[in-house]
């Protein structure tokens, strides 16, 4: 049953292999009467883009999209957005020796046995060049946001065993776009490249966490008791290819401390309620409280190593392999819009789901 | 909108309020001619129920359930099930003080911010005696499942800092339920009684972390790109109240291994494919691979102290208060049926999804 | 896959078999502060009630209804509203003798052969009795229908071959309730009270349609391209057991004119814009344009007749039977509440799902 | 809220304006492994093509459809297929002079009332050109639907006052693709005809029935009690542009029959049940049984006339117009393969949905 649609509100659907002719996106129910933001689309999609820089695949994705549907005058109708980006780059010749292998860590050996059948060229659909769909789709997400003055910022937090122990308070986020791998810390951004820059030497990969803050958000999104705001955003960001770990607020360190520590005790803050602490991530009960959300991804190295691998073939016979192709050492880097995209999906679904809260129509 | 039903194919939709009149579930989707297990339902009712053990609330819920459709001569008609079990030992009275009160990580603000409206009484909705309905849906989940040969189990493997370092496959799942507070290691068992305890006395709560492993999967589950398997069973676990971390397999600490120590290399065992390692979690891709999946859930420390706590009252009014009932030091323990029926429903409703892989229905 | 649930934003979930436990509801996305008219609830469950008149069966529910859910001081609460119904007056062995009939007409046979399993006591899930939990939950959506302005009045405009030619805006809507046959013709109320009485002394059944007019509707209610008003509606009324037609404004008749006789001229009515002619049934391109919303439901005679027929039964004999039980010679009367419960549910299903339009809150 | 996506199961999401860049849909859940029929795809296409005959509008689309994904070695995938067609005959300048008025039974005004904006050139969404989208889809259903021995003929019934009194049953189908009006029976088609071109002459238009039969339909498809399969054929049905009518087997007509007379009597055929007679249309408790499924579909007369006629425009003032460009005298013919497409649709996603039925998979 279908499994390409995300969102009951503001509705996306993704298609398209990493070798096929073109990936995609449907949007359908974005607000009507929108001014479409068309440099901000065209940012997102060069910060998700391979080959941006040494430490990523030189994969040259011109990633050059084309509107098919749903815009008129500069403005969204209010119908479904289509756009489409073709596959031009794809150096299909370079899967042909992994046409039978079932690569380790990989999908292919689970494609080939729930659907018999698959585009071994690239990955086919199980590649990450598929959210290039969903970074499309976040852009339009990001415009409703911002117009309601919400913002989303994400950064990688840690690589490897590099990891970042500053609070997101602690940190400038405007730094986060002035260094290739997307730290707000200068120098942990540094350490981090030089990381990365030897496992690429090695042929080896690393994974990392990529931390995100989303601040101003209204009072009240969320649907208890399933369609938790929380329960929305894991099962978000847990789509993402390579992903192994969420948690928000004070997260799987917050276990450890007691009840009397944990509680973020409420207090007037002028004619608002807010909270001293903010352990609970600005969602208590499924439903967001007027404090920053703030959530860790942690995603594990990629499995495209330019290292020899055993594995086994379609034959089930014993092989060894080595992936052709342009890999990256880290996707933490490019995965950073990826993981903004995601969140600002689910807030606008969340936003539009929501007839019954007090929040005024922005428009 | 609607938040209240959870999954495609087998889907089952929620209600109650925890001093209303009775809490309940739909069930729609279950298989018909399936022989009920009334035992296996009082079972997993008895291991969620509060007062079990000294460790647990007092209050006294009978949870007696009555069936009211769906079934016929003890087999399931493939109609809806409802199920529902009444508030009987719900003292309301415990609740007159705080009824303007915003008890601190608590629901009680958002709730009200969000429907300008609630019932205060035991938390109303927002009451974790929510999850009896998941209890009662996960056993008709279980039982599908076990027909299959699927097992899940659970178990407590961290309260606060005390931390079971084994892997699920060092340990004797079957101890789990041979002590109160359901950790398979004697050992680490009594201590955690013993961290519990005495938070108890102190009025305090504590967090921890409930890991959760599914031997037997049939190769298929997960519809990519967004119903990933994965994705579904973060959101399913991000539902359940205080829940804030869940990762896969390697996860969290995943990410600091490189890919040639994170892949899963393949191997033949028999007429079967196999992985030798499984940093994988059991799923690859969003699809399961037949392997084991296992999991880790984040818990917080209930907010529920009985310690004097300072707040804002509906009024915007500086309080102190002191919560009466009977509440949890430690929800762990209970919480174990919770997530193994989330993981149960997770489970079928994606193998009902599934009309096109190779495996055989076992009815 | 489940099928139990109607509406995407006002969710209800219906269950229920004939003479099982009890019948029920659960409507999830109700509006929260919506003070509760229980004597609606009560008006339309006595309108859709059995035994009400001489024409109607005999079978004596009580239809006294028990709210477990959802509402707290006499206001829901914006969380789901379970409502239940006990089968009290059941007689389950009137239906022994049909255990193993394939009754004509009815779904006995296709029940069968799609879940292998079925309560065949006074049909179980097929049986109209099912329709007693949209009766229920349309009260909730009248409500909030009538905080809008909104009206909805069905009434039977045909019997068998007894027609009402007049257009509802000849008929004075008011006079449906003062006769048994809510017709609200006088004189042609008696021509079909005297028709059933004498099918119902044959023991036999008649069909025939119910009109329903929907007046003071929002403009803008509706989704193209798929879940445009109307295309809601027929699904809702198609849902309906025995009904077997549907059209909307000039209809089937509508067929017969020419696009310069059809076409609803648009004329300006002070600062509104209206339509001088109403063929388009106030639905233009699936979406609502604040004209009166009129449709005819075709329902055909009830298959439960009191005479000899031959059947076949489950060992592929064939039989004949005489039906037992206590049926509705012409369901129509009865039908008209429900008719209005499904219009009324699909209008508020689209008014909450819709955050894009210009209408105002009503609360 | 999102309206353009149909099917639960096998899941269409349908794009694109009239005179935008291109139309399009996502298929979602198609099985894998279907060899595409590339022809069906084109004579579905050519059958609902403007231009292909003398009665029907002079547009000349092309139609080339381009698939994007889903596809490889000619086999489908099991991931989503997206399919574009272009926009490349539009005359958007003969809808210059309209961009103001409100076009009388067109949905000129519903939209812009709903959305605040509307693309004006050629009807924008609202046209019936987003129909080639459905019958893109449709035909991948057909495959399926073939593979499975089913087989829908939908044919023109009524055109204007021209009725077929005959029932399928007495026609020889496959001469409806004989004519270029789509009805099986050659005289009463001859007479359309010259209705039709005499219309065509006076700039009007008219409105007509389609019929269709869907013949070795499995068991057991439906899904009671909302998603009854006669329930999503007449939301299917409505979901066309113009359509005002629709019923199923006996339909308006008999509900004019007694119960006696209507009853289906079960009779045994071999080692199969059936029916004598098919009042029921091949539909009983809202899932099939297996005899034909026959309905009809009324549409009333195209709003765009090429007659002066009198409307009101955004500024609320009255005013007089024209229509200019290419339009259908009568839609029917044309509508054909679009009432197939949608039934087609509405059947596999019923027998992708049902995993509890004894259907055998067919791959």
């Amino acid at each position: 049953m279908r499994g390409n649609t995300f969102g009951k509100a503001f509705s996306i659907s993704s298609f398209g292999e990493s070798h096929g002719v073109a990936m995609g996106v449907v949007i359908d129910g974005c607000l009507p009467n929108l001014e479409v933001d068309f440099d901000l689309i065209r940012t997102d999609l060069a910060r998700r883009k391979p080959g941006q820089s040494v430490i990523t695949t030189a994969r040259n994705e011109s990633d050059g999209f084309e509107i098919l549907s749903g815009i008129f005058e500069g403005k969204t109708l209010g119908t479904p957005i289509a756009i489409i980006i073709r596959n031009t780059d794809a150096k299909s010749s370079d899967y042909d020796q992994l046409k039978n292998v079932f690569r380790p860590s990989h999908a292919d050996y689970t494609y080939q046995e729930k659907y018999g059948i698959r585009d071994h060229r690239g990955g086919g659909r199980q590649s990450a060049r598929e959210t290039v769909a969903r970074v499309l789709a976040g852009s339009f997400a990001k415009m409703i946001l911002r117009n309601m003055g919400v913002s989303i910022q994400a950064y990688v937090s840690q690589v490897h065993d590099l990891e970042l122990k500053k609070s997101y308070l602690e940190l400038d986020l405007d730094q986060t776009e002035k260094n290739m791998v997307r730290c707000p810390d200068p120098e942990m951004a540094e350490k981090m490249i030089g990381k990365i820059a030897q496992a690429k030497e090695e042929g080896n990969t690393l994974g990392g966490v990529i931390s995100c803050v989303i601040k101003q958000v209204p009072i009240g999104l969320g649907e208890p008791v399933f369609d938790k705001l929380n329960a929305d955003l894991a099962k978000a960001m847990f789509s993402i290819n390579a992903v192994k770990g969420f948690d928000l607020g004070s997260g799987f360190e917050g276990v450890k401390l007691k009840g009397s520590e944990h509680n973020d005790v409420f207090e007037k803050n002028g004619d608002r309620i807010v909270t001293k602490t903010n352990n609970s991530g600005g969602i208590q009960g499924g439903i967001s409280n007027g404090g920053d959300i703030y959530f860790r991804v942690g995603f594990k190295p990629v499995a495209s190593l330019l290292l020899e691998q055993e594995s086994v073939n379609v034959g089930h016979e014993t092989v060894t392999f080595t992936t052709q192709g342009r890999h990256d050492p880290c996707v933490l880097p490019r995965a950073v819009p990826i993981v903004e995209a995601m969140a600002a999906l689910v807030l606008v679904d969340h936003y539009l789901r929501n007839s019954t809260i007090k929040m005024q129509p922005f428009l």
